[in-house]
């Protein structure tokens, strides 16, 4: 699947397939040498590539027209909503035409009553987040960056509230895509489930823009809390501060978030923020609920957390005073780029089941800690996923070397323990060997779907596969 | 897709195939004609067809080495569990091989650190509900009948308790299948969630036996809440019943069931369980959780439903008092059938937003109201998901057609209020052109991937297309 970039093999943008797309998109279609390069880099690691060209499409329409074209003339297209990917998934490593869906950023329908919203794919979740105010609803999938919806529809995005709402995966509820052959399908339904013929909607959510072009999407919503109440609270050990994140759940505690900073993180976030938390792994906690709800859940997370030697607990309600608690969370990404001026990081992202978390992240730290370079933690503890970051310079290729052998480590370890290579960032460049251990037969299975829809492989190549 | 049954396109089982397979199953192969017509039918109002013989599984390997020999001699495939699908999935339409997976029930693994369970695919859903109670844990998609875990991935099963826990889409973590080539694939992780490549779980779960055969599936259990609490409560139109429920959902009262049973199926159920309800639209509703956290939930329900003219509660805790208040909704199916002796109902499942469910409900209740047999409504509402039930003579060929045409406007009905032809029960042979209403050309895409996945159509032809 994985064809090498050969220029006999895709076309260019050039002479009847330019003059077909210069029709389509007019002045929307540059060949600028900034704003392809632009197009070419996301916030990942990896090399980055410049498309041919990058057209701005005004509408769905004018997607099925430039898919046609460049099925008609073999041209890469790789859809692009924010450029906020973690595993290089925009990076035209074939060339070809980048489509940036972010002007198709229309809030098409919100239905308060059945906690539904229909968007344009380029809409971003925190424009969706500020039209949804007024109704009393947020859209709960918070990956960090401000992606666009279609994007983190492609990605199967999740983040930090994902312990208690669910993934992109839970809360796609139907979706419009262009497929390879300029067929515009609709998949899945407005109802909350549905049993009618294969989950196309599924298939599409997580297939990186290598199946169809998604081009609006509908998703579920939630009600804004009664009461949102954060907490923060450190430990003595990297395994206290996961035992008592797991006690947590194995309580059906329905916390809202989470989240766990090692203590390199916290040294880098105190840095950074100008902090002055105890430099020791620290979980971040949010409630969301009724008055009583909050409290009661409050209470006995406190009481699980003392049987692991938790320190004390630093509280906050409202939002202001909230912000600040999580300040070193949010900051997290920043925080840790500043740790060590010049670097980029690289950042490994499993998931592995609860009872096998403890070990995934002392293994992880462990390796970090022999290794030539800083490397900080951050996870989505309740999920059982987290994010390690090696702090490279990206000028030194042995570090290089050294953090993707780290890397395959922590994979291989997640794996093992019945695992996945990665929660939320995706396969894209960066995870294609891990996934051929993760899925092996299943793999060849994803390879005949593919060649199955997109037969001359021109969505996103070079990705997954 | 849908070709004919047509001796020459699919082969017999006789001579080398059926030697073949007698050398695989022994006497575990069986051509009895008893077993055959048992094996050819559902629960459903389709006319059964017998497989050409049934093969009962004793693992994995069994089912490979039969998928390898029904592909050489092009013999159909249909996976069969408990035989209690509701849209004609096992029955043999092309004649074949009916590979029986019920003896396939071993519960290979409870981890109930990470709430997870892994089984064969013929263990049935009660099976596994005794084996957790011991640690605590329930598995919470409950379709009624005491179907196999294989089946109910299969047609993505849901049911009661799916308002709050889910379908068989969000409970399926992981599973294996065997494909048509022979080759086992592990399609997704013990992890909570994951971005690795396509989500092929999610395809197969809801097939139908169309792309792969289910041999085993990891499954994410939830913790016996500490409190349960049940309520009965009769309302004066179908309307407020409804409304009453959509209010409870929309304040975010987290019910872990909620159930409609209009007065002609609350007539049924007194006259089969000899019961003495008002025969009214009446909501039968269950509470999970904390003991503070049940008694909010039943006081803010009892006041939402006052608004909507509600009659008195009943409440039960106990499990046998509970037990008993909701008998009319658990007999319901049966209550149904007695209520016109010697008739076969036949079942609708549509699925609508919830903003659309009340003049969904109403629209089926008046085009019952109108026909010429009895008809009763039991609805899962908080998923927005009903059963219209009519009760016809099967020998009576224009009682079948009248309900037919019936069934094809609630259905019509749903998909223009932006709903599914069917929630839970699956398209097999009954849905089939009401796919083709809804998908449009998404069901070319699902032809595309069939066609793939199993080129030669062994698997479970004539359902879906």
């Amino acid at each position: 699947m994985d064809r090498p970039h050969d220029a006999s093999e895709y076309g260019p943008i050039a002479g009847a397939a330019r003059a077909a797309l210069e029709a389509v998109f007019g002045e929307r279609l540059t060949f600028n040498k900034a704003t392809r390069a632009q197009h070419g880099t996301d916030m990942s690691y990896h090399v980055p590539a410049p498309p041919d060209a990058v057209a701005f499409a005004a509408g769905e329409a004018e997607i099925v027209a430039a898919v046609k074209i460049c099925a008609a003339h073999r041209i890469p297209i790789v859809p692009y909503g924010a450029g906020s990917s973690l595993e290089g998934h925009v990076i035209a490593v074939h060339g070809g035409l980048c489509l940036d869906l972010s002007a198709m950023d229309a809030i098409l329908a919100i239905n308060p009553g059945d906690f539904r919203a229909t968007v344009e794919a380029g809409v971003t979740r925190e424009a969706l987040n500020h039209a949804l105010r007024d109704h009393g609803m947020f859209f709960p999938v918070d990956p960090g960056a401000n992606a666009t919806l279609g994007g983190m529809s492609a990605t199967r995005a999740s983040g930090t509230n994902a312990v208690r709402y669910g993934t992109m995966r839970e809360n796609v509820l139907r979706l419009r895509a262009v497929m390879a052959d300029g067929q515009v399908i609709t998949a899945g339904s407005r109802a909350k489930k549905s049993a009618a013929g294969y989950d196309l909607a599924r298939l599409l959510v997580g297939s990186e823009g290598t199946l169809g072009i998604i081009t609006e999407i509908t998703l579920a919503l939630a009600p804004i809390p009664e009461k949102i109440s954060s907490a923060v609270v450190a430990f003595e050990s990297l395994s206290d501060a996961v035992d008592a994140a797991i006690s947590v759940l194995q309580a059906a505690i329905p916390v809202a978030r989470i989240e766990l900073l090692d203590a390199v993180q916290i040294r880098a976030s105190n840095a950074y923020s100008r902090l002055d938390l105890a430099e020791k792994p620290t979980l971040f906690l949010e409630f969301h609920g009724s008055e009583q709800s909050v409290a009661e859940q409050a209470e006995l997370t406190a009481a699980l957390c003392a049987e692991f030697n938790a320190g004390p607990f630093s509280w906050a309600v409202k939002t202001e005073d909230r912000n600040r608690l999580w300040k070193a969370r949010h900051d997290a990404a920043h925080a840790a780029i500043a740790y060590r001026p010049g670097c980029r990081p690289m950042v490994t992202d499993v998931c592995v089941p609860l009872t096998g978390l403890a070990e995934s992240l002392l293994h992880a730290r462990r390796l970090m800690d022999a290794g030539s370079f800083p490397g900080v933690i951050a996870g989505h503890v309740g999920d059982g996923n987290f994010h390690a970051a090696f702090l490279i310079d990206p000028d030194n290729s042995a570090e290089i070397a050294e953090a993707q052998a780290i890397n395959d480590q922590i994979v291989d370890q997640a794996l093992a323990s019945g695992g996945t290579c990665t929660g939320e960032h995706g396969i894209g460049l960066g995870k294609r060997h891990s996934l051929r251990k993760e899925a092996g037969a299943a793999l060849d299975v994803m390879a005949t779907i593919k060649r199955a829809l997109d037969p001359e492989n021109i969505f996103n190549p070079g990705k997954i596969f």
